[in-house]
């Protein structure tokens, strides 16, 4: 294989047959393709777009180019849930015990964050002791053993992802519809599954920017799955505003813990159930939603998804007292809390700013080999929509120190926009993706 | 700078102001934009083009990314030539010398042969003991001494292009105006130049394939030269089939050395002198073309243009007998006769087919690190139009051994086609382009 000649093809808005997308991206594994060749292949893809055929193409050869996790032996139906990325997003954390606890494996391969976006593995990492590099073994004995693992994306896994994750963020060809599908499909697919829900979110703090768009994704990912045997369901989430009140990582898993025993704030638990709600119906143990909801509400309020929580925590080696004393987590050396610097309506909470913020306070990254300030962030209870007097209090910073503080300050004044008028958040759940088509949700 | 910003911008099809031009290729010469990234850019402006402004910064910047020449102080004109690259091509060879002979200063940095093109480098390095690596401090004192240089460029001179160009050519991004142009030019403008003629080359074996295109990369070059006190005139000339008849390194200097005696093929003299009287007016010893025309048949007579490029020959530790006797040139190891294998006109003779076999007998590049065998090459005396007789021979093959003649006989069945019918070649010399516009030349 001549790269140049594919990458000449696709710069010239061509097509490359599924037995040239193998070649590429096992030359690229093999060190025959270089990082820049791929770079330039990427932003040819970038501008010219991929077919649904050649995206398929891509997917499998990127499923194919490292080990995979085998199942199947397991004989029961097999469930993960993955969210585009957005802020305050930690329905994660909350939808992998609560599911398993209710008898669907959930063998959960996370993201780190990067950008203004949050990763579940961060989160998870901020309770003591609790590991997420396991291997492809240890998490397959795991899930056979609890029915739950929650770990990275080992490096046996779709190696060709990595490096082209890692160009992808370099070299501005991240929110591509094919790149993203066969990045987020191929580490999925390599689980082994038989079903899949996918949280795709909208709006100035997601991936992608308009309706069109993450439409156009969610049905190419639930096309992808089919293709593979994979049963997928994808919801179209807001994610105009963060998701529940908390953004950090530490405070996300307090906040996941106190959802996990039905006192999660009201947005959230509203994703969590429509998601929860498909994985129990892929997972084939709910009928349908109403059957899903109940089970969930009794699996939190009996303790049980809690205690989920906890056997996993002790598999992977976390200290499992956090879920009775989230104190045990790390903790912020400063806090203050924000109040409204005017009456009116929240017009808008941005959530950009929000994660980019975050990223200032140490709590994210802003390059992949970044460490993680665990104990930092915001949580913020104003609602796009709600009414607050001058003063009041909507928000509270955790920060390392003074300095953090007023970096912290700043961007919540600029984030939080209270107004006269109050604007029009997009609908938390707004359509649902399947083979069948486009239904609208709310 | 954020480098993924500008890259973001040109993806979409957006413009960068000078100063991002300027902080984008420091930041590449520095280390700081990897080479993913940049290639990433090239993928996005091969895509996207520049526009004149854009394309004067980027060049701009380019220029001075590196030391340059600086020969204001001998006072006279400073004039070269160069050639967008072709198939036999040995003109630089023969108008380094001669033009120099007439008293014009001819500073040359000159390129290497990469894919199916030449290099005026490797063809002078056949010489037994030639130096083409000369420090800028040699360079310049050998223009004061006998006004004339022909050297590589040295690592010190526009470094951003050394890496730029490797990657152009290892992501199918070579083939793109605004790089083609600014790529030259920053050489070029580096040499401390008043006027440059240039060798714009179309057709099959040439960088751009259509005449709009041949006359776009005329016209960019022009501007870049007049924005930075240079003139430039450039001549479009034929690449549907080689220039003169010697292919190879060796075998191009022979034919060099012949030209200078007034011995040249009728083509090959006739490219040269056109682009040779460009070169005396822009050296102001010439007031018009036949005048120049007049001079450069005087010193080639004389043996003025001969001993000159034994000088330069020598002044570069050459061995200067070779321009007495050619057979001190490295020679092939086997040689044979090609004939014609059937009667009728020669319809074609294929350029690019030619140079790629080239390189497969040794004589070129498939990678930048590969060696040369200076011996090898071809000799095609049929030229298309030609009436032939099955058996005639139209050609020589020379290569290192009898594999290399069967891989050369091979080529030329295939490149040289034969037909019943002549076919329409390109006028030898069509247009010329200057900042007063395109004229017919033909």
């Amino acid at each position: 294989m001549l790269v140049t000649r594919l990458i000449e093809r696709k710069r010239d808005g061509g097509r490359l047959e599924p037995a040239e997308w193998t070649a590429l991206i096992r030359s690229y594994v093999a060190g025959d393709v270089s990082d820049s060749q791929m770079a330039a292949m990427l932003m040819a893809i970038y501008v010219h777009g991929l077919d649904r055929m050649e995206t398929a193409a891509l997917t499998d050869a990127m499923r194919r180019s490292g080990a995979q996790l085998s199942l199947a032996h397991l004989g029961g139906l097999r469930v993960d849930k993955h969210s585009t990325g957005g802020v305050g997003d930690k329905t994660s954390l909350i939808l992998a015990p609560l599911v398993s606890s209710l008898g669907v494996a959930v063998p959960m391969m996370s993201g780190r964050g990067l950008g203004h976006t949050g990763g579940t593995l961060d989160k998870l990492e901020s309770i003591p002791g609790m590991r997420t590099d396991l291997t492809l073994a240890k998490a397959r004995a795991q899930v056979e053993r609890i029915g739950c693992v929650v770990m990275g994306q080992s490096s046996e896994v779709v190696p060709a992802d990595r490096g082209m994750y890692a160009l992808r963020n370099a070299t501005a060809t991240a929110e591509s519809v094919p790149l993203v599908a066969s990045s987020i499909m191929s580490k999925k697919l390599a689980e082994d599954l038989t079903g899949l829900v996918l949280d795709v979110k909208r709006g100035s703090g997601s991936l992608v920017h308009d309706l069109d768009e993450a439409l156009e994704l969610a049905g190419t990912m639930v096309a992808l799955g089919d293709a593979n045997g994979c049963e997928v369901v994808a919801l179209l989430t807001a994610m105009d505003r963060p998701l529940g009140r908390a953004i950090g990582n530490a405070l996300e898993v307090e906040e996941a813990i106190h959802a996990l025993s039905g006192e999660g704030p009201p947005d959230l638990m509203a994703v969590t159930y429509a998601l929860g709600a498909e994985m129990l119906q892929l997972g084939g143990v709910a009928a349908d939603a109403d059957e899903a909801r109940r089970r969930m509400e009794v699996a939190i309020s009996s303790g049980q998804a809690a205690r989920k929580l906890q056997e996993v925590i002790e598999a992977q080696g976390g200290n499992p007292g956090v879920v009775d004393d989230p104190a045990v987590l790390p903790q912020a050396g400063a806090c203050e809390l924000f109040e409204a610097p005017r009456r009116g309506f929240v017009a808008r909470v941005e959530p950009r700013g929000i994660g980019r913020a975050l990223v200032a306070l140490g709590g994210g990254r802003a390059g992949p080999d970044d460490r993680i300030d665990p104990g930092v962030g915001f949580v913020i209870t104003a609602k796009p929509g709600d009414w607050v007097e001058l003063g009041e209090p909507v928000a509270t910073i955790f920060a390392r120190d003074d300095a953090g503080i007023a970096t912290g300050r700043a961007a919540l004044r600029s984030s939080i926009v209270i107004a006269d008028e109050a604007d029009h958040p997009l609908p938390l759940i707004s359509h649902r993706v399947t083979m069948d088509g486009v239904t609208r949700a709310d």
